[in-house]
């Protein structure tokens, strides 16, 4: 069994605001990252190229609040966070606060493969792209006009949910390869309005992505300063391993009751050792899909 | 029972190099940060309090690698990370990559207490710093003399060990306060000629750093990039309330079985919510001290 999930961000989703050519165009880039993925699962290839090539498409697609299209800063800015994880050496790196690098989740993948370190930041994780063949591109790449008008109504005192769909949006993958690899990816522009600096949840391994064979692997999406106080991912991961939980019950417990007691909103997508796919969330609506070799296909807004 | 335990780094420690006046330096310096915290709890004061008096008063001693006396990036700057976390009610902070706060911790506390952001790196921290009232210091502040020649004695493709005590050294605390919240703290310069951006555990909540209720507080030191991987605080906190294992049982496997299998070295100091204290490493040595109400009160190099 080969297992690909995906997700695109979890939050208020007005429905009455996202048209249904809107509606269309979401599903529409899910489904392309989910076939993507889980072509690359067909072909053999491991979990861990499998998620960077999900997460990188839906980091170009301006829709999601990642690469392209990120939420912006207080100051206009998109400061831009990624991790990813291998389940089967526990290898992993993120990269976090990146203002110039168009693929942050490349830029993580770099990291692990060819850095001594875990975390890079800022104009450091910028040096080292640079030394690494990346080109940069300018912020303004990254910028487009729905983000600016998100920002503006936040600085409004409007909530984000009467225009945008996704206000805590984050894309991640997770999964299984034919092997019985697992990997997770999780990319993201952060919260709007954010300060400057701020650093989530996705890119902190254990927080918002985490992976490890033999129990699961886990990308986040909400609110991160909740998943980053709960370490959420690893926490799924440890009570699956640990406690004999499945993993249905592993993430129901973490959203539904960790994450709820906080006060904390968001989602979580996750495969386990056998290529079971868990997506649940307490946000009104999370873009996600799934794809498995037994037959099972599902794109949800 | 309350109790606080700190370190002051592990490393290897060549003893040789090691001279009795220094030794009295560091024993001297310990004594200080562990009963200045002690006396916190003896008079009634919360864990938080405590750990951030500790940490604290070892950034200010340039003998250890936080603070004043951090170990200097590739490029010869001092890039300070720390973290805190209350077991209580699992509010956490931390801050990292900052260039010219006098005591990340005192930051990385404002952070948990006066904004509504888990982790803020560089200077954007630093812009945090000032909206908050901190004055900034130079970076030269940090910079001692033992530590350039540490830089240039790697640089040079010497071994840190020739030289230098803790070259991974790194302070914490963690402290059981008479109504039996946990709490932990952790401030370090990181890793000697590390690349310039380059986070480690420390001010990660779940790696470097970690605390909760009914389980334990954990700080860590060592070679920051496997503790990350391993998510190695909350994993001790969860095989303690989740497996039935002993805090000494869990901070053993972490330490000689999970990090020694990656190859990492580091040390451990961790209370459970009993107050029982354990200072663990795989290293040479580790700077360490503990102190609780029942009259133990012991200070190791």
């Amino acid at each position: 069994m080969y297992a690909i999930a995906i997700h695109g961000g979890a939050g208020a989703l007005p429905w009455q605001h996202l048209s249904l050519e809107l509606q269309r165009r979401y599903d529409s880039a899910l489904a392309v990252a989910l076939d993507r993925g889980y072509a690359v699962l067909a072909d053999g290839g491991s979990s861990l190229d499998a998620v960077t090539t999900a997460v990188r498409i839906l980091e170009d697609d301006p829709l999601f609040n990642a690469g392209r299209g990120a939420a912006l800063t207080r100051e206009g800015t998109a400061e831009l966070d990624a991790a990813i994880m291998d389940g089967n050496t526990l290898r992993a790196a993120g990269v976090a606060a990146v203002r110039h690098v168009q693929n942050p989740i490349e830029l993580a993948r770099r990291v692990m493969e060819n850095s001594r370190h875990v975390l890079l930041v800022g104009a450091g994780a910028e040096e080292f792209a640079l030394a690494e063949g990346f080109e940069l591109v300018p912020n303004a790449y990254f910028r487009v006009p729905e983000r600016q008008a998100e920002l503006d109504l936040l600085r409004g005192g409007h909530s984000v949910s009467e225009l945008m769909p996704v206000p805590s949006g984050t894309v991640g993958a997770v999964a299984r390869d034919a092997h019985g690899n697992l990997a997770a990816a999780t990319s993201t522009g952060g919260m709007a309005d954010k300060h400057p600096g701020r650093v989530g949840d996705s890119p902190i391994i254990g927080a918002g992505t985490y992976a490890r064979n033999g129990a699961c692997a886990v990308s986040a999406t909400g609110h991160g300063e909740f998943f980053m106080r709960l370490v959420a991912a690893h926490h799924i991961c440890a009570s699956v391993q640990y406690r004999g939980l499945s993993l249905q019950e592993a993430v129901h417990e973490t959203i539904h009751e960790h994450l709820a007691a906080l006060g904390g909103r968001g989602g979580i997508i996750a495969v386990d050792a056998d290529g079971r796919m868990i997506l649940d969330f307490n946000t009104e609506g999370m873009f996600r899909a799934a794809r498995d070799s037994g037959g099972r296909r599902e794109i949800s807004l």
